[in-house]
């Protein structure tokens, strides 16, 4: 796109939505995601903040007709480069629709536009005794709208399921610059083919949503972390297996292997035996008693061939335990600069093979790796460690990260539990998908965005 | 359709199939499924009974290259005509499609064919200790394909979702006659577009669903009802309402109102006092000390303004109670010989409105009428009841499900809750949708089936 020409058209765009929406200066802050290596970098041609649904339609309306590339951005907090204009075009901003449209505790529901934070949602419903399960990490970035169109999971997904599972109703607008509008406040709909859930998940590339009905349930009144440590990763995972079979359900299983333990060590809120090679971390919640009893179970499950088990029972140990969780991504980027993270997910009795493999492929490319996430949903992040100024570490970065997608499916897992495809597994689709599924997906995109306007380059 | 020509063609498709899986003759029994009223009953040209998933791409393919309608065909056990062959064309009889393809009770999961009955779902699922939540009636007759291609709910959607949360993976055959294939063993799964959810309650019209990947969880140790009965349908909506602001998260809320009571109440496994002119059925569930906690505030919720409480605690009762539930729609069905049983759902804050206002429907159209289903998800099967030997009547409550639906719209609900549009709502789909929306609904219709083969008329 010509710049001179693209000015012309920023200024009809202006003159519209007034100036303040069209931003062509100070673009840095646009230009990446929380993919954290260099190859992920991307100044904007422009930026456009629409404050309204309205203004979402119109600025689809006009790129539509002009053919410029429109890259819808929420909290940055991806790491699969979605929201990074790298091949160009015009960056949208959704943080102005900040609106909670409704919330009726009463009626366990939620309206929210797409800009509202994840943790504001959170909180609200927390306020009246509520609770939105999904818990993507970064909530206080994050934005609702972003997690609904990369379909965000979490720990508690294994319990409670994904950020698609608590969407009853969604607004977005599709080329050529339409609002569309599905489900609601209502909790069941078979009448149409289900749209909504195809736009979730969808990562910008068919259109913008815009707001979304958020279904909730009265919150937990207890939630009882467990933490036991393994030597090795053999008899960590089959201490998940354990775990699985013991009629329970938790909350939470997620895993560290011995490397992602290390990295993160350091600020483990509890000292760790020197034999720790793998940490699980599950949870019993419910109300008191259903919490008690449960985490008594959990720990019968997890007990055999553990070198520690902990078990926080004071609210700031609580938090500081799911903190450190939270932070143990960045822990892994410190360790030597930077890294490239995956996120596959194989069938939970395949997640040994699939740790020993992303080792024995880290090997193969000359990098150290490390495997973490969410064990229960057979859902890894394996990482591998670069030093981001070396560029040849980061390509062995990229062609490690090739085979560990392949190896996923090799192993009927796919290359994508959490991240979406974005920019960072372009080309790797076909892999996973059949050539029918795969010319499916190339058609439902012509349906939606026939120019190629949404987000170009993603998700394929 | 010409017979000769059509003739031809299935001599073509029995030489490739086998005789035994094309039938000509003795096809009464393929003319309607459970919507029992006159005008959806048509007698196929032709059944297919493809044994295996090559064989139902034989079909797809044989029956793209010529332009003949399928029909798919479940347990026959819906509610809206859908596998009726209403314009013609050939059944599709997935009867034979029956094999459990694997089952790891250990991983809680289980791989099916599509003509795998629900209930071996359920009896297999309970053996090993697990639980497949979704109960949509008839589950001794109806299949898990037909089940996902309707995305059926039923009373225990309220706390664990419908039929389509459990699906994990899905295998479909699409014309123009290929095998697809998406997600699996694996829990989580957002690389592609979700097409799995797509072809989840599109009704077979865009393509047959071959086998499913099922999702299952640990087996709640008792599950403890609670009938609670009230006055009027004031005073059960508000119970409904003071039930779900408690605090406890029931695993069902059914409610029946006073004219669908008197139509059941004759085999009702208790007495019932005179003045109960609305009854709500709850359950609490979990472990059992959980379910005993659990009921004891279903109770402190319900008692308000009840005129009844009753808490069957023997099995033998909480069967004979469930089994009494199933029973409604039969139960009214007798009242005057037919009946024309809806499926709208709304906001659940709009239950009463929706009550009055579908015997206000009734009244106008002259037509008894009753309601009862899942008050929880605000889902009613709103009933006109017809003696269906008079042709008036039928007319007259179809025109009564028309403005129905219409009131349901206005409600900010939906046409279909559970049973789908089928043949019963055709035409309707529109006043819900928006004209992109329809749009987009046809358009992806034209995607699939380009030829217009599958399920003709439905859906739409």
């Amino acid at each position: 796109m010509d710049a001179a020409t693209l000015g012309a058209d920023l200024r009809e765009l202006a003159a519209e939505l007034g100036a303040h929406s069209v931003i062509t200066e100070k673009l840095a802050a646009y230009a990446n995601d929380a993919t954290e290596h260099a190859g992920l970098i991307a100044t904007p041609q422009a930026v456009l903040r629409p404050a309204t649904v309205d203004e979402v339609r119109a600025v689809v309306r006009w790129a539509h007709e002009r053919g410029i590339s429109l890259i819808p951005r929420g909290g940055g907090s991806g790491f699969s480069g979605g929201a990074v204009p790298v091949q160009g075009g015009v960056v949208v901003d959704l943080e102005r629709l900040d609106q909670v449209l409704s919330f009726d505790p009463e009626f366990w529901r939620m309206h929210v536009q797409a800009g509202v934070l994840t943790a504001t949602v959170q909180r609200l419903a927390r306020e009246s005794g509520l609770y939105f399960p999904p818990d993507p990490g970064a909530a206080e970035q994050s934005q609702i709208g972003g997690n609904v169109a990369t379909n965000a999971g979490g720990p508690h997904a294994f319990k409670y399921g994904v950020t698609g599972q608590w969407v009853t109703g969604i607004e977005a607008v599709v080329p050529p610059g339409e609002i569309v509008r599905y489900g609601g406040a209502v909790r069941k709909d078979v009448a149409a083919y289900d749209v909504m859930r195809l736009l979730i998940g969808s990562e910008g590339t068919l259109g913008i949503i815009t707001a979304a009905w958020l279904r909730l349930i009265p919150a937990p009144e207890a939630s009882l972390p467990l933490v036991a440590a393994y030597r090795d990763n053999a008899s960590g995972c089959a201490a998940v297996q354990n775990l699985i079979c013991s009629g329970v359900t938790p909350a939470a299983i997620e895993f560290l292997d011995s490397q992602a333990l290390a990295a993160s060590a350091g600020s483990f809120p509890q000292p760790l035996p020197g034999g720790a090679g793998f940490l699980v971390i599950t949870e019993a919640d419910g109300t008191a008693a259903e919490a008690q009893a449960a985490a008594a179970d959990l720990r019968e499950a997890l007990v055999e061939d553990s070198v520690m088990l902990w078990a926080p029972s004071e609210p700031r140990e609580i938090m500081a335990l799911w903190r450190w969780r939270d932070g143990v991504s960045l822990a892994v980027a410190a360790q030597r600069g930077g890294k490239v993270s995956e996120d596959i997910a194989v069938p939970v009795d395949r997640l040994l093979d699939a740790i020993e493999g992303a080792h024995e492929i880290g090997s193969a490319h000359g990098l150290p790796v490390c495997n973490w996430g969410h064990a229960g949903d057979g859902n890894l992040h394996s990482t591998f460690m670069v030093d981001s100024d070396q560029e040849d570490e980061l390509e062995r970065a990229f062609a490690a990260s090739h085979d560990l997608r392949k190896m996923a499916i090799g192993l009927a897992g796919t290359i994508s539990g959490e991240h979406g495809i974005g920019w960072l597994k372009r080309g790797d689709l076909s892999l996973q998908l059949g050539a029918r599924e795969f010319e499916l997906h190339r058609q439902i995109k012509q349906l939606f965005d026939p120019r190629g306007i949404m987000n170009p380059g993603k998700k394929q």
